[in-house]
This record gives C-alpha cells, sequence and structure tokens, in this order.
C-alpha cells in the first residue's frame, strides 16, 4: 500500500527547516503531501495564493512531493487525500505539548489517522515562521533562512 | 470549618475534563464555586450569560457546586466567597508555568489564599476549550468533548 | 467528614520547604499524615529511625500533624489511613512529569484516591534533599535550609 | 521499498503502552523489529532471555512484528536489519529531550538513520517500566498494565 | 577592552525584577544598556516616551547604566553601542525555548554577539510584566512589584 | 578589575561543545578557569589525573584559560579563585532545571557570586558526555565529539 503523508503547516513563510523536512520525508515515504492552511485568525505575512505558489516552486525538484491548500479539519484532509499519516516537525517542549493535544484531538476525530513526529536537523533547530517575519520586518538579512525564491518575493513586498 | 473552593476559568466553552475535575472537586471539598472570568482581551465564543446559564445546566446535578462570575481579582472574588482555596487543573508543562505566576503573585496579594492542582483524568489531557473552539469553526463533531447542552448551543450558534 | 491528607515523601533530609509545605497543608486539612518512605534502591543518608524521631520532633508544634512510615504501595497505606488526599509539593516541570505519572498510575491503582499539587513559597524554590545532602557532604553551611534538629544531626554525624 | 522500522528499547518490563505502540507501528509499515536492549549499567528486572521469550509470545499475533536483542550501537543493529527507520514513543518532556539527544547523535553516527516519534493512546500516557517496577516490588496489581503472560511471569518471579 | 551589556525589553512596566537584573549586571560588567523597543504587535500599557522617562529615572541610582530605545535589529543595535553581550533572564521554561531560538538567530546574523543569561533572585521569579498590567487594570495593589515611580504613573493613568 | 569566570564540570570526557563553550568564554572575559569536579557517587570514565592533563591539552591554545581540580563546595573555590562569576551551558529543559537549583542555591551560600548561562553553537546541541561515553562503549566512532587526544586516549584504554 502506498504511504501517503501528510504536511500541513501555515508556511508563512516556508523555512529551509521545513524543507529539509521535506527532503526527509521524501525518502522515507511514497508521497508527502505539504498542506498549507491560512491561519484564519492571524494576517498572512505572505498572501496564500503567492505562498502556494512560492512553495510549489521552491519544492518543484521533489517529485513525490505535492503542495496543496486546505480550509477544513486536517484529518478530514487526510481521508480526502487517502493519507493515514500526519508528519510534524518538533523543535521544542512548547511545540511538543501543543502537538500532543493536537494529534490527541486528531486521533479522537479519527482513529485511523496517526501522528508522526521528526526533529529538525541541528542546524535548522531555531529557524521558525514568526522569527523570520519579526527579522524581515526589521530589515534584517533573512537570506540563509529561507528559500530563495521566498527571499525574493519577501524582500520584493517589504520595500514596497 | 466548611472548605469552600474555587475553581476559575473561562470555560469558553466548559469540556468534559472541566465537569470531571469539578465533580472530582466536589467530593473532597464542601462547596466548589466554578467563577467564570470573561478575558477582556479576546472576543468571546459564547457570550458570557449564556455561558453562565449552560454551565450552571450542566452541573445542576452537583449540590454543592454553585456558579458564578467574577470581573475582579481572583483573590478578591475568593476573600467575598469565604473561600481559602482556589483549585486549578494542571495538563501540561506550559499551564504548569503559567500557574505557577499566577499562584505566586495570588500568594502576594493575599497570603491567605493557597493554590492547589489537580490533574486530569488522562482521557481529558488533550482537552482544551481553544482546540475544541477551532474544531467547532471548522465543522468538526465536538460532541464528545463538551456537555451536550453546550454542544446544542454551539452547534446552533455556529449555523447561524 | 474529615479531611485527612497524606504527604508522602523520603525526606532524607526533611527540608524548610517541606516544612513549610506542611504548615499550610495543616491550615487547610484537619490532619496531615507526614509519611516517611525508605527508598530501598538508595542508601539513606539519615537512618530512617532517626529521621522519624527528628521529623517527629521538628513538627511537634502543629496539633493535627502526624508523623509515620510505610513500606506498603501509597494507595494502600492512604486507605489504612483512611485519608482519600495525597498532596505534593512541585517546584519544577521534571518534578511535574514524575508526579503526574505517579498520580495517574496511583488514580489506576485506586480510583478513590486523589493527588493535589501545592507550589512551595518562592523562597525555597530551589530547596532540594539531594542538593543538601551534596553541600553538607562538601562541608558546606545547611543551616539555612533545614530544621534545626535535623542540621545538628547531620553535623554530628558528618564529624564523625 | 519495504519499510522496516526499529522499535528499541529495554521493555523491563514491556507495558501496554509499549504494544499499543507496536500495533500501530505495525499498521503503519511493512515490518517491525522490536529491539531488545540490556541496559548493563542496571540490573535486569526480567532476564533478558526470559524477556525475549515474553514479549515474542505477547507479540506472536502480529505477523510482521519481529523480536530481536541487540548489543551493539543501535545505528549499526539498524543497518543490520536494513531499517532505515526508528520509532520511538513520546510521553513527556523529559522524553523528549533524552530522545533528541539520541536522535541527533544517530544522526551523526549515520545520517541515512530517521528517528519518528509517536505519543501513546492517553490511557497509556502514564505507564512507564520503571513504575510498574516500583508497584510490582511493593506488591501492587499490575495487571492492567502488562500483558498477561509478563504480569504470570512476574507474580511468579517474586513469590519465590 | 570595556565590557558593555545590552539588556533589551519592553519593559511594560518595568519590575523589581528587571531592577534586580540591571543592578547584578551592573556589579558584573563595565556599562549596561537597558534597551527598550517597542512591540509594535501590542499596544503599549505605558506609552513609550513615558516608559523611558520613567525608567530613566528608576536607575538614575547606577552611575554604569544608560537607557535607550532602539526600533532595529537587536545585533544592529548591539553593534552601534560596541556591545558584544546581551544579557536575559530565564524565569521559566517557556522563556528559555524562545530565548534559546532568539539567541540562536542573533548568533547567525552576528557572530561576535553572544547571548548571556541570569536567572532572577528568588523573590522576583513569579513577576511578569504581563501579570502586572492584568493585575493593575483589575485595580490589585502592584506597589510591591514596581518601582515607586512607575506605580505612581500607572495609578494615575488608570484612574483617568 | 579582571573578570575571571570558573567553568565547573566533570568532564568525563570534555566534548567539542565544552570546548566550543570555553573558546567564547575566553573570547567574553579575562580569564576562565576551567574547573574540574570528580563526581564521588560515580566510577570515572577517564581518571581524574587523566581528564585534567587531556584538558590541559586540548586547551593550551588559550592563553587565558587555566585548568583545575577542585573537591570543595564550587562558592569556595570560586572565593579562593578570586572568580564572581560561574559560567554554564544550558542545552535542554532539564539542564535548565537543575542549573537553576544549583545557582540559586548557591546564591544562597555566597550571595556574591554570579551565574551565567551560555547555550551551545547548535552544532553541539546534542553533545553530552554521557551519551559519549555510551557510544564508546558499543565501540561507535567518537571521533567527531571529543577533542583528538581525548579521542586516542579513550580509544587506547578501551581496547585494552
Amino acid at each position: 500500500m502506498m504511504k501517503i503523508v501528510i504536511y500541513p503547516g501555515s508556511f508563512d513563510p516556508i523555512t529551509n527547516g521545513h524543507i529539509d523536512l521535506i527532503a526527509r520525508g521524501a525518502g522515507l515515504f511514497d508521497k508527502v503531501i505539504v498542506a498549507i492552511t491560512q491561519n484564519s485568525s492571524k494576517t498572512a505575512f505572505i498572501h496564500l495564493d503567492d505562498r502556494l505558489a512560492l512553495i510549489c516552486d521552491a519544492l518543484k525538484k521533489f517529485s513525490n512531493v505535492e503542495v496543496k491548500t486546505f480550509n477544513t479539519l486536517l484529518v478530514d484532509f487526510a481521508k480526502k487525500e487517502q493519507a493515514r499519516i500526519i508528519i510534524r516537525g518538533l523543535r521544542a517542549v512548547s511545540d511538543f505539548e501543543y502537538e500532543f493535544q493536537l494529534s490527541g484531538m486528531n486521533k479522537k476525530l479519527d482513529a485511523n489517522i496517526e501522528t508522526l513526529f521528526m526533529t529538525p536537523d541541528e542546524q535548522y533547530s531555531n529557524l521558525s515562521s514568526s522569527l523570520i517575519r519579526e527579522i524581515a520586518l526589521l530589515g534584517g538579512d533573512i537570506s540563509n533562512f529561507v528559500p530563495y525564491n521566498v527571499y525574493q518575493h519577501i524582500l520584493k513586498h517589504l520595500k514596497k
């Protein structure tokens, strides 16, 4: 049976740490679906449509990775995509607790869905989308933290 | 001397985990006062008046449980109710740290007030009001996580 | 109904933080039973008999505190003493996790037993019996950390 | 390509939480190898040979689960078994930190090995082999925490 | 070489815990620059100009402490001030994780900048600016938690 | 005034992460004293005399670093060396809690001693002496984790 995994997140912006995790997931499973969610409670830093286009572009070298957006429950999206596995990155203890709650709730909502956690490569362990947004807004150089096309997009839009 | 305890929270919505903790508190102490606070910095998911009514209804089987709202300092409310004990649920490390700060500050504000922490029954350890709100807003089934009357209220209001 | 609580520990040695917690427990409940366990996997720093005598002496001013030793399951000891409540101090996250497991297991062993957690007064938040043992063994002054009779006992025995 | 995963541990004793995790792993991957390590720094509670026999017996209903012992580096064992994935259960923050270090070191030792973390089902979240050993040694009933054959083995050997 | 350290924060309001840490830093290093940042994403409790004036006044007894505001990247501000050391207080695990990420990112942005962490004196371990704001808004007495001039300023402005 | 700092530890063995932290400390302070303690409760992996010689050798390129052993209270050793600052590395939450207790106790023992915490460079964040010992004992390659002379010493002694 084909092992399809979902890697959900807001990816606002996608970081080199996310890319590393996707690459590793793509090496372990048959298909990785990167599932972009727009957090409705927050204003997007990069517009959802742009994010989709940028992430597709940044990941085009991976033949078994797809990028999609979704606005339903994660477990419903997973079922629709015939995926039984959700993968999530764990950087820190606070991640871990929220992720625990989430995976516990998801399992209550659909007992067939499993969440598997991966840890980031050490060099990415401090990267977070929110810190990158802060640095970019203060004019710091984020070119080492995100893919090149994402860097250019942010640079262009902040200059306006 | 009668042991009166306060169980404060925003309960937006009240969960089956809260109910379990109230039931256990009601078995240990003479009176449990469920004290609803409206977090002024957040928009309520369920209106405060409705929350009060729903929680009263959900807890009516407990003869030694009262439900009240308050908008003062917790220690002042406790004193007014002649309660010396605050009970709080601890699910996770992050809860724990915030609760530590809060209980430390409350003790500085009124040295007579003690905070006692209880842990949730395992089956409720991943329940949180904020996750339940998210699931409800995305159309997920929350009927296993909250009392039936709360479930019906949320369903009716989300459909509008 | 009388509220009897058990406060278990190895108390090797008892610290001023333990005493503070016992004092507060004695103010909240009808009877506090300080229950000394000898951790069989470790060599005692103070012999169990001496510990019992020293702790009794240090706590004699509290009329509703009893000191006992036990070598059974904690839930069995609690039942024998007609206590339904165990109190435990929580200083830190690592305490918290072990205590969570323990209280969860105790509840599985006897669903009638509840564990209530208290936090230490800030001035005692860094005290631990193991650090005090280390300091004493290196000749440091522990007189501010333990009751006076315990301090004298340790001093006398280390000098030998 | 066949997905073979290693699930390492000392399993002294194996718990129902371990069994649950193995069952879920067996549903997600093509083969699960339960890899028993004898921690040389500790005396075994159940002899390694007995552990192997008991665990084999407890897991015989799973057609794609194998049980082996190993006394080499985990990454070397994984390579020998042609497994690229290690699965580990995460119950708590302290688990998480040790596991992070371990998975980081394993990745330095062999960059091809990935560690995937799973969370226990809530009902098993407080189970730990060390607590079960403590309870058993104090005469407590561990029949709800371990497979039946393991329970009988422990009971028989403690009575001696 | 002169050891100049930056102590950044929003200090909204500055607490006695902050003052204690500044005093200790001023005893260890040649110059401490208290660097106030206005968190653009939040409404200020005390206006930035008032905060600067109040903090200057509260710290005027320290001859080697300067107070400044900044709205650039912290590492750029540090470089401009010829400071190679950032000091930060660590109260709790959640502090610790965010601070880790931040110091890791700052080091990537400028490898010459080091972050040194100090722990608060125990009596200040539960103080936080956000809790103090909450208490003040509910009419609680915050005079023991902040310098006297800050207390008076808050009192005056809340009464309006 | 000269800024002398103590960096205490058992360094059994010293790792590249320790070396990195010492290098950074040597760049920030006038003198760093690496203070080796023999944990009396544990058998040494590398004999204390050998450890002292190996660490001296590994650090000889740093002109302002000294290496000493001590078997007294850390605060007494610091006072003797006219050091007012202890530096410690923080890798993880569990480190952090133990270190908090220790620094709190040290401050009670001598109010003039401050503890400053540094975080490891990311590439060293998973290194720990105990994991390195485990890997070496199982025949794993530790040459990337410790200085070359330490690696050779361990290799030679394990082969015996």
